[in-house]
């Protein structure tokens, strides 16, 4: 049996409680099996590989629920212009320009600026083809994830056909990776169903990964509601707005992932809240991308489960879960209130939030005996964190990724005093400048 | 002599034509000798001391233009309360409750995270007491700063007796300050006149500070127009709105520095605009204490001069140029376009925006040969900075303040590799959480 103790902290737990113990965790064979003070007395604690948390905080590991890794290279190559040409002009452009080897190198940049700053689980959509190497790329280093290709099969002249694929082609595909992954990696690597977004897709794609995803009991992971000019066009198309016509084509699912949901009106707050699906809060993209202020604690006050992602790096420039969770709050503080979004939910949807998301909540998303260990260490000694005092202000308020001192998935440590374990960040940030010339050349930007 | 070279990056040299070159800056007697590849041949070049850039951006250092350094140790102490609840039951009590030892110990550890995270310069507005200590500390870190106690006669029941000051004993203690640094530190210290905000100054106060400030050619430090309730309170109680009110005291000029002015009608605008009063644009603050969006591209087209500023710990919770610029460019986005500030301009803003605004634009805010040396290195090797593709748009929604690599103010190096020179961040810590402790028992929290 292989042992890790994590001590000398104070342990979040995000356990239904929200109880907060001095201690450490310790972790067997991968999954917890004591929690706070008992963690250093429990016998399986001798022997044990030892992390000093050096009294920071232990929590679970953040869960981003709106991720594309595929976009990671385009950093800074898609500032301050609007949703649609955004698409048009950079996005897709360079998903088509993308190969196996770019794509690798775009997952693995953006799984060590993940993990080092304190992101273990991820829901990510990637584009339309090439996606077994994402799922490779992601595997190699640790990180938890939910990954699926892209759907979209509406042959539109603004997008490069390179992105068009037939819906019955695209979901073999998906459901190929599916299979492929489904008995490996101890279950960290899974697969989801990815339309794009209502404006991509034909009804008979949705319809076909509707009922797909209920035969297969996967998750569909999608956008929507993001825009008002796209809730326009939607109703221009099918005569309803952008849930309501998800919720006609089947996809209505506690399964359903649906990322921005910013334009709901009354009835389709319902549908969300009826049929249990599931909202990817995505501030920072929001705000860049002038989309608007999701009514989060109105959601959350019927009862939705709304979780955290940076959504892609074209977007958000950072896939930093502690910038997610500091403007989460501040935003319902300037449209509403101070205190409409209080730390502790925010924490709450930046891990449980995530975890029940995903459908494993069993697994992971608490720090609870009997869980897989997915842990974080934040330190909460800098000048920057200094006077500390709630653990969960300073988690939203002060504390930054670089606070992360270590990183555990599945109870193997990722990062230790805060470098990574699975990669070497300069052949990384190395290869994805290399991957970033290439691709800009083959889009012709 | 004494030289600095700066050398093997890329300097964003924030002069009027935005000028980017490779290279490095040189200093010789805390002075800009020569900017760019020039830097490494001058003459003087041979003997400098060198500080490797390393690839990372070199620029001048931030200038945070509304911060309450007395206020750091209020960090996560006064979360998500609403601004007068926050003023009277938290900062009030606890500016109360400061000793010259506990300024000290805020003040030094504000110095320490404002360097680490590349400000060179603050407009601070302290506590009503004890201010000479809040400069004696800051000097000695080596920080620029202009500062000044915090003027309010008002005698209100809500208000700590300990915070009431007549009106020309408060003046004459601040002339006080101002005569006893005026010829000393190289002028990096200068006093200010700081009366707090309408609400909490008489007439006749506002109107003395008016003309002392002429008489002595002092800045004037204040807050307006932050929230909707503080407008409506100043029009009962003098018929005017806020920026209004102020310009019939008499304090409407170059001088006047005022922070927040969210909530000014057309006729302020064009006040401030023809008095070429300052604007200081405090993000995070305005977001958390629910203040509002202010509308700083209508201000720039107005040619107002905005610089930006974290406000106090108390309610931002941290120091930091990166999360404001990044705020400042979101927010408008989302409440105009995507673009309608555009980074470039944000870093205008933090740099030479401040300059001006402090009426040192002849002197910092820079890198142009003859001013003061004030400089900043920024890396953009990271994972979440690779990419790097445009300056601005790195600095603006990329880079962090724990990607500062060295920080020199008057040509002497404060941070080198990551470091301070000046302070120990342990003691530092350490004194400030010692400090804390004894601030909340003496207020009784």
């Amino acid at each position: 049996m292989s042992s890790l103790l994590i001590r000398n902290g104070t342990v979040v737990t995000l356990d239904d409680a929200f109880t907060i113990v001095e201690g450490g965790v310790l972790v067997c064979d991968g999954r917890l099996a004591a929690v706070g003070a008992e963690a250093d007395r429990h016998p399986d604690a001798a022997g044990a590989r030892v992390l000093d948390a050096a009294g920071g905080l232990i929590l679970p590991g953040f869960v981003q629920t709106h991720v594309h890794l595929c976009q990671t290279l385009f950093r800074g190559m898609a500032d301050d212009l609007p949703l649609l040409r955004w698409l048009a002009e950079r996005v897709w452009p360079l998903e088509a320009a993308h190969s196996p080897a770019t794509l690798a190198a775009s997952a693995r940049l953006a799984c060590a600026e993940l993990l080092l700053g304190g992101t273990t689980t991820v829901l990510t959509m990637e584009t339309v083809h090439d996606t077994d190497a994402v799922a490779d790329a992601v595997a190699a280093t640790g990180l938890r994830a939910v990954l699926g290709p892209c759907l979209m099969d509406r042959r539109e002249p603004h997008i490069p056909p390179r992105l068009w694929k037939d819906g019955p082609d695209a979901i073999g595909e998906a459901l190929a990776l599916h299979r492929a992954w489904r008995d490996h990696a101890d279950g960290r690597i899974r697969v989801a169903l990815a339309p794009r977004f209502a404006l991509s897709c034909s009804r008979g794609l949705l319809e076909a990964v509707a009922a797909t995803a209920d035969d297969e009991g996967l998750l569909v992971h999608t956008h929507s509601s993001e825009q008002r000019d796209e809730v326009a066009a939607v109703v221009a198309e099918t005569g309803l707005r952008n849930m309501a016509y998800l919720a006609a084509t089947g996809l209505a699912s506690p399964r359903l992932c649906t990322a921005h949901a910013i334009w709901l009106d009354e009835h389709e707050m319902d549908l969300v809240a009826g049929h249990d699906v599931k909202v990817l809060h995505c501030p920072t993209s929001n705000f860049k991308l002038g989309s608007g202020m999701a009514h989060v604690p109105e959601m959350r006050a019927r009862g939705i489960t709304v979780s955290l992602g940076a959504d892609g790096a074209a977007c958000s420039n950072r896939l930093d879960m502690f910038d997610e969770m500091r403007l989460a709050a501040t935003m319902q503080a300037v449209r509403l209130a101070p205190g409409a979004l209080p730390a502790r939910e925010v924490v709450w949807m930046a891990t449980r939030g995530g975890s029940r998301t995903l459908g494993l909540d069993a697994e992971i998303g608490s720090l609870e005996p009997g869980k897989r260990a997915d842990v974080i260490v934040v330190d909460r000694g800098g000048p920057h964190a200094t006077p500390a005092g709630d653990p969960y202000s300073t988690l939203v308020y002060s504390a930054r990724a670089t606070d992360v001192r270590h990183v555990v998935v599945d109870g193997t440590p990722l990062v230790e005093d805060f470098a990574l374990t699975t990669l070497d960040v300069d052949e990384v940030t190395a290869s994805a400048r290399e991957a970033a010339r290439t691709l800009v050349a083959r889009a012709g930007l």
